[in-house]
């Protein structure tokens, strides 16, 4: 199997020389572009400024940046006090750059709860559980890949959204493996590109046919039997089966369900136990300055506002199923994923 | 009234020195480039390259490239017969430069029949052929305005896709005078981005407050009562009351059907009369290196394909009404529109 880059963080998020490196997702696949973090801030930045994304890489990335602060702040001697107090500031700072996906805030907190202040090594400590959630988010990847191509049918065109990360490229390979013929037709997704710059090509590295449409042509495509499934990703799921993703996933749900095509998410590790509802999940506000300019240039009249939700809210009934490490749900009856076994 | 550019054709395609200026669409309203054509050709390809857009607009636009065809003919001192076959074959050229629009072939059949070929002076027949359409269109576009303008009620929040023409600013315009606060959503309307271009910047001219959205945050807005209403316009109406718009139209009409939001189309002058049904519109496919690129620059990997259908369908069951300048139709009834008088 060729590994496309994107199918491993490793590939694009990692330490050299003391520093981490963010390779610049916003400039794929053109430029090769490296952002350099020296500090717990640059992380803080990269991340707010988009350089990576989706839910669990941005959570690894923000776990580096906590690491980098521990590393700092033993390296300056500081007591262990000023050390966790310290610490804490820095991961409420890491918590806030991005509020709606879920995975952050939660390997932020399971990197701080399993120190053992007392031990010392604070920073080897969290590079631990860095590696570890890694290695646990990529097999989550591989077996929620392996679940969905269970849904794919030989033929199938499958419309997508945003870079659905790792899971989609597992599923696309599986399904090969299978001898399953699969396309996929991916929308652009303004105003990042992400669809463009990252799963077409990605899905192209695959040798799997990829179309590129802009996100305003998904019902025309639909509507011409262009899409046999939809399938896309999560940033959160609430325990009542809602689905925060990037925005436009809502809308290509409404199309969808208007065409009777099943729509899918990718869920990863499951839901968020700590959201009941998805009227809980705060949508992320971005700059208006992104949507009013195109590549850097202005593309409206100086009065004119912009608005810029970076995500949305797809209610469970127009979900087919949450496709997870642990199986596939009805969104409905998604909390069911912490009562099943791997 | 202070008059937006773009709210009289002539302000944007005029002629000066016996060449036609295409003021270029695609660079509003951050750079004023005028397109010099100094033949047909030179228009069929600005039409082909999208420096003119809206069915109106274009067809007049190409009704000045059969008018400087015969005047260059003339002066060549070619016979009557000559004329006509060589015009023939230029208008041929001309209506194959976009196909949905019915408006395009329809004026270069109306100037075509005008025209005396016993008479002479065949170019200022078709011009002033061209003068009467601009007249026409203008009151058509007014008219359709202050029709419009009665959907709406004070506070409403009108979201709009593409350039939906000079009868949107007539809406609003009418609607202010009589007293109704109106605020506008506009979509972006990749690849082109007339939305940002050229809708959102001649309503800021209007003094009504707008915000320009990406095309994948409709349903969003939708879903957080940030939309009253939804008005788009119609590259051409079928007497069955599909309407053939802008791509994208189709899928906001779905959404909003989905959140319950009337969606209104301005459809100007009337159906096609020769065009009983949606299915019959040809859907014009553009270039996909223009969905594969933004601003010029490549957006994803060379593996990649992009599709482009310039237009999609919506169908009557979608849409609430359409406006013309005799009335508002239910679409299924719009054929009543040729028994209308205005």
């Amino acid at each position: 199997m060729q590994q496309p880059l994107l199918m491993h963080i490793n590939n694009t998020v990692f330490l050299r020389d003391d520093r981490l490196i963010v390779v610049d997702r916003r400039l794929f696949p053109r430029q090769v572009v490296e952002c350099i973090c020296s500090d717990y801030e640059d992380v803080a930045q990269a991340i707010e400024q988009m350089a990576v994304q989706g839910a669990g890489d941005i959570a690894i990335t923000a776990g580096y940046g906590l690491y980098m602060a521990a590393r700092d702040l033993e390296r300056q001697g500081h007591s262990l006090n000023q050390v966790r107090s310290r610490l804490l500031e820095v991961k409420t700072r890491l918590i806030h750059t991005r509020p709606t996906g879920f995975h952050l805030a939660a390997l932020l907190d399971k990197l701080w709860n399993r120190i053992d202040w007392e031990q010392g090594d604070w920073g080897l400590q969290i590079m631990e559980g860095i590696q570890q959630a890694v290695d646990t988010q990529q097999k989550r990847s591989e077996l929620t890949g392996r679940w969905a191509q269970q849904v794919l049918d030989d033929g199938d065109t499958i419309l997508t959204h945003c870079f659905p990360g790792p899971a989609l490229l597992y599923m696309l390979y599986f399904a090969g493996e299978n001898g399953k013929n699969i396309s996929v037709i991916s929308t652009e997704t303004r105003p990042y590109l992400q669809g463009a710059r990252l799963t077409a090509w990605s899905v192209s590295q695959l040798d799997v046919p990829v179309t590129l449409i802009t996100d305003n042509m998904a019902a025309y495509c639909m509507s011409r039997n262009m899409v046999s499934k939809v399938v896309a990703a999560a940033d959160r799921v609430a325990l009542d089966g809602t689905v925060a993703n990037k925005v436009g996933t809502f809308q290509l749900a409404i199309a969808a369900r208007y065409h009777q095509i099943p729509f899918y998410i990718l869920g990863y590790g499951g839901p968020d136990r700590a959201c009941p509802k998805g009227d809980q999940i705060p949508i992320e506000m971005r700059d208006p300055e992104e949507v009013t300019s195109m590549a850097g240039i202005k593309t409206t009249g100086d009065l004119v506002k912009g608005f810029y939700p970076a995500f949305d809210l797809t209610p469970p009934k127009l979900i087919k199923g949450v496709i997870t490490d642990r199986g596939i749900f009805e969104p409905e009856k998604v909390g069911d994923y912490w009562e099943r076994t791997k």
